[in-house]
């Protein structure tokens, strides 16, 4: 089963909004055996949306398109969605019903009259229903074939996905989702792409038929992605596995996970194994490393807080980096970041406490320290404190997301000992 | 003048990317008046890639394609653009001595052999320098039409367009770059879209001819996009600023700001005219509402550092909440927002505090406090502390940044007083 990902959407075609929409639809699909053979992009203009809906129809099995279902004068996909099949718009009543239901419960009594216009649906299409929003989605299945249309908003796209469309596909095709698809990721850090591929050698020596390996570089590190197809997802798993451990014994510990894991929950994840936690003392980097930390579920096990201390007011008065280290050496120092991370270990009792000074632009920069410089240190109960220099490349965001990614790096190094 | 972009990549199809580049790439083209048709994506395959390219070469003035230039065994992109445009591939001398310089300048003396295939280009194709990474873009010029690959990594791809492309562009089209496009986009905040739609009214009875407007809902707010066509910039810019004059008379002070501006950008801004300070104290969002400040360049002039009290204790020893407070009312209480962003403004004497305490899930929730329960209380010297219940919906990460909206959401209001 082959599917397109229409997206449509005048705000995609001028860069103002990033299309999350396709990887999300994509990477479902794959999950169960439909592969995508392209997303295709269009503004939102009659005559562009037709042909793309045509060209899509004609070559594949089914077809997922978002956006343009609002209730605005310039959400026009449904009409040419309708116009595409020669069906009547016909007036829904359980979804207008549903979306009456919405406004009450926000306690909104009089219905805005505009959505009236999100219960009529195509004529033979069956209404989604959705709980997070007033669009529902709508389906058509015709001659083997199923067009599916979903609102553009993210969320809601997502909750439709999951609850109905996933279902409703399997339900329809049933065993022809037939040759299984697997991929695997695993992340590395700290190593750049070519090395990596020297270091794991000739891919022909242990690439099997039917696999395939692809380097995919990032800002915090490369991944490595290995795809099977094969008859049986038994076949397919044992395929991967053989693959994986090959790579795994070229790249050692350079590899610290695998698919969407973070490095932060990574980190989590060995502090609670080490019952050991974790304080902050962030100062370029302004709560960026423990809002990283805190986006992990059950992260309150481990981490206890930080001090933001931006102004070095706070670097001295709440840290207790003495007054005169700063005059003499300056904020961003070694000197500093080793007095931030001792006062942060000593004020929260943790285990481990981590400290980060530097210049992450665009102003600020000095001869002896340019834009990019930051230093890290690492404190742990009764040790010694490590402290180490980086130098990044790249802007005001990207300075500040490697800073984080290293300082997790020296923390995962520790915790591997 | 009109063109097409082409991401290149299995990693988009699989949804393991986000195709960032498309909506970079849209945005820099229509700054200089060339409008984007479509936006098409393809795997790492030669049919499809050979398809695709046939398809967007005949439609359009320009194409761009990224991604598939690397090093390695599965960027097949050049190979197959040479094989299109039935050209041999070259070795680039300038090319491969800059490939060599760059290694050089990392510290690596032998280059990995890999990185000569960087060197080799279609013959007649331009190499555009690559300062950021070892794969050249390569541009194609004929017949009036062009022709241009770049690296798929983001901030490679970036450069290479701002330093290059668009100059080249410009130079290749000069006048044809005729019809100006303009998109202003202002950014509301606090009101949901169908009752926007109702307040700004009729559109037809504003909407010159040549602009239209969109309603794009997003997590923090619904954006308003102008889109204006016009012969001139200076008449384009005229109808947009009578537009938009129209718009903020209905829509008033929902509106916050205008294009890329964020909440906290013109929170910075408004305290800087205030002269006024700010501190914070972060339960649930974990140092995200600080990171946000901290993202704004110059935030240093009017931010001086927070507490991060994600454990009970770090709110008692670092707030002064009394243990007693929390024991009664819990940590997630109009109480102890109040009693920690007290202590906030306490501790780093600033002019204004934030505190939030709640419950982003997935676990946590209580009957009385289901996961989404927010408490947010700001604090303003000399006068009472305001605290404020929230509910959200969505998972850790919406709850999360929702949180942080509305806590700067509440600030603005105030300085906007």
């Amino acid at each position: 089963m082959q599917a397109e990902i229409l997206t449509i959407g005048d705000e995609l075609l001028i860069g103002q909004v990033i299309n999350t929409n396709a990887a999300e639809i994509s990477k479902q699909l794959n999950a169960i055996g439909i592969s995508v053979s392209r997303v295709t992009t269009v503004g939102d203009s009659e005559k562009e949306i037709l042909s793309s809906i045509k060209s899509a129809w004609q070559k594949n099995d089914i077809v997922i398109a978002t956006g343009g279902l609002g209730p605005t004068h310039d959400d026009i996909s449904k009409h040419v969605v309708a116009k595409f099949f020669k069906k009547k718009l016909i007036l829904d009543k359980k979804t207008l019903a549903h979306v009456r239901a919405r406004f009450r419960s926000f306690g909104i009594k009089k219905m805005p009259a505009v959505n009236i216009g999100q219960a009529m649906i195509p004529q033979g299409f069956a209404a989604l229903r959705n709980d997070k929003g007033t669009a529902p989605g709508l389906l058509y299945h015709h001659k083997g074939k199923t067009f599916i249309i979903l609102p553009g908003v993210p969320h809601e796209m997502h909750w439709l996905t999951e609850k109905w469309v996933l279902p409703e596909l399997q339900k329809i095709y049933k065993k022809k989702l037939g040759d299984v698809i697997i991929h695997r990721t695993l992340l590395t850090t700290g190593i750049g792409e070519s090395v990596l591929a020297e270091r794991i050698g000739n891919i022909k020596e242990f690439l099997e038929k039917g696999a395939t390996l692809a380097f995919l570089p990032k800002t915090s590190g490369v991944r490595l992605r290995i795809s099977v197809h094969d008859s049986s997802a038994q076949k397919a798993k044992a395929k991967v596995a053989r693959i994986e451990k090959h790579i795994r014994g070229r790249a050692g510990n350079s590899i610290f996970g695998t698919e969407n894991e973070t490095l932060e929950e990574n980190v989590v994840e060995l502090l609670k194994k080490n019952h050991a936690t974790l304080s902050t003392a962030e100062s370029c980097t302004g709560g960026m490393l423990s809002m990283r930390i805190t986006n992990v579920p059950g992260s309150s096990e481990v981490f206890m807080g930080g001090v933001i201390a931006y102004d070095n007011s706070v670097k001295i008065n709440e840290l207790d980096v003495p007054k005169n280290l700063i005059d003499k050496y300056g904020a961003v120092s070694e000197e500093c970041v080793r007095a931030m991370v001792e006062g942060a270990l000593r004020k929260f009792g943790t285990t481990f406490a981590i400290s980060l000074s530097g210049i992450a632009g665009p102003g600020g920069g000095t001869k002896e320290n340019p834009v990019g410089t930051v230093w890290i240190a690492l404190a742990e109960k009764d040790k010694p404190v490590a402290a180490k220099l980086y130098r990044f490349a790249g802007d005001r965001s990207i300075i500040r997301e490697r800073s984080v990614d290293s300082g997790l790096e020296m923390l995962r190094r520790r915790l591997l000992e």
